[in-house]
């Protein structure tokens, strides 16, 4: 018999009468919790492709197989009604491709849910005179109100938190830094499509103080005095951002801890993970 | 001329000669970033299609208009390819359905990421007698190693991550709880096909005691001695446990402070949301 398990073209035996037929399946590769995926590469008809794909969903139910997980780069759109009408549905989609599963058994699937988070930073950095970089920008919401912000950004899919409040920085302001902790963060809802967004606000000590702006996104930027960017109208008319600068306050203060990030070990295959924590109230613990 | 800003069908005149012509256009409505998004419903073969789409970016391209998306159930799966082959590249994807993007300017286009991180909650929750709530899962890595680990999930777009938690302890083991606060959390990356993931290691307290197992997932759930829990091979063998024993002892011995949720005043429309910050730093500020 054919295995699916490996990466190279797969062919199934069937002998309906007296001799050996052969029929080609899908190449395949095993998950980790008994389904295959299958990655597209090479253009086909769609006419073609329905045979091979119900021989291959065949012989896949013999090996007790469960989620199908079929990705189609999109220079292979030509399948995508095809897959859908076989049975499959969408699962998620990048700009090169699209993502398809179809569940065999008669059960419940168990087919893990969609990224439902966007990750977002805001980065409080104050020099030695406390004053705060902030910035104006030349889009979005607060475009043209006259707001001074910190600068802000979108993490970016595979990096790290702490990684992106420094790129951000240097990226808005031209200002080198490095990354303190996390004073706190919001969870929102509804924020791009159905999607979810977590806030985190982040401390970064600076390490340059010339500011070069970026052009394409910033209005505006400039190192201020804490107290005029806390007494700024908008800020004092907001809980969230009120909320923002008592934090920022409090640390200045030294009474506060938010979470630094520690590098935990892992093997050589995988990229470092960072675990987030109260270093301060940990090591009062341990020092007891 | 038509008006592409609301949401009742459209049309466009033209003239090509001394009678005046319409076109029908794809109902759209405005973004807050200079685009447009259309949501189709209805059946339509892909030629007919095609005529109005090309009629409809020229009209919007005509009022300067940006980013133009289409969101396309997965009953119109049969125009998926048309978009595709009109310039449209895929951006998100749901089970129901597909959305697709286009840029009409010749600049760079900022059309903004897709969800990046799927998001995780792990519970600790203990009784006055220092036991901790564990289980067994049924499937998943620690499958039939005998390891027994705090109950854990995954946050539902649109779902507070202290609800989550809550909605978790409930699902897997029938304890009602409430929530304490977020004691810690870990970035890792590639969990999921490209995506990141953020877990969030909650504190919980118990409301109720009898155990009641979700037979689906868990294979078992008990209240287990925290120092049993903890002196586990694989729990001692592993950075990320050992911190997370470390940082439950610091929070049992009350010299560690997390992040607790504060709920932000929003206007009506909106789903409340949660800032997560150290109260106890903050209060202790506030009251010098």
């Amino acid at each position: 018999m054919s295995n699916s398990t490996n990466s190279q073209p797969t062919t199934a035996e069937v002998a309906p009468t007296d001799e050996v037929q052969e029929i080609k399946l899908l190449t395949s590769t095993n998950d980790d919790h008994g389904g295959v995926i299958v990655e597209m590469d090479e253009p086909m008809d769609s006419t073609t492709f329905v045979s091979i794909l119900r021989a291959s969903i065949s012989h896949w139910k013999k090996l007790g197989k469960k989620g199908i997980w079929i990705k189609l780069p999109i220079h292979l759109v030509n399948l995508v009604e095809a897959l859908v009408k076989e049975g499959f549905w969408y699962h998620h989609a990048e700009p090169k491709y699209l993502m398809l599963v179809y569940w065999i058994p008669e059960s419940a699937n168990t087919i893990p849910a969609n990224a439902t988070h966007r990750v977002g930073i805001g980065a409080f950095v104050m020099n030695a005179k406390r004053e705060v970089l902030v910035v104006q920008e030349k889009s979005g919401f607060f475009r043209g109100t006259g707001v001074w912000k910190f600068p802000t950004g979108v993490v970016d899919q595979g990096e790290d938190i702490c990684a992106a409040a420094v790129r951000e920085v240097k990226e808005e302001t031209g200002v080198d830094s490095e990354f303190v902790e996390i004073l706190a963060f919001r969870q929102s809802h509804m924020s791009f499509f159905e999607k979810s967004d977590l806030f985190f606000l982040c401390m970064l000590r600076p390490l340059s103080f010339d500011i070069q702006m970026q052009e394409l996104e910033i209005e505006a930027a400039q190192w201020m005095p804490f107290e005029d960017f806390a007494s700024q109208p908008f800020v004092e008319k907001h809980e969230l951002w009120k909320y923002i600068n008592e934090i920022c306050l409090a640390k200045i203060d030294g009474h506060y801890s938010g979470f630094t990030p520690v590098p935990m070990s892992s093997d050589s295959r995988e990229k470092k993970k960072f675990l987030y924590l109260n270093d301060r109230g940990l090591k009062r613990c341990n020092s007891l």
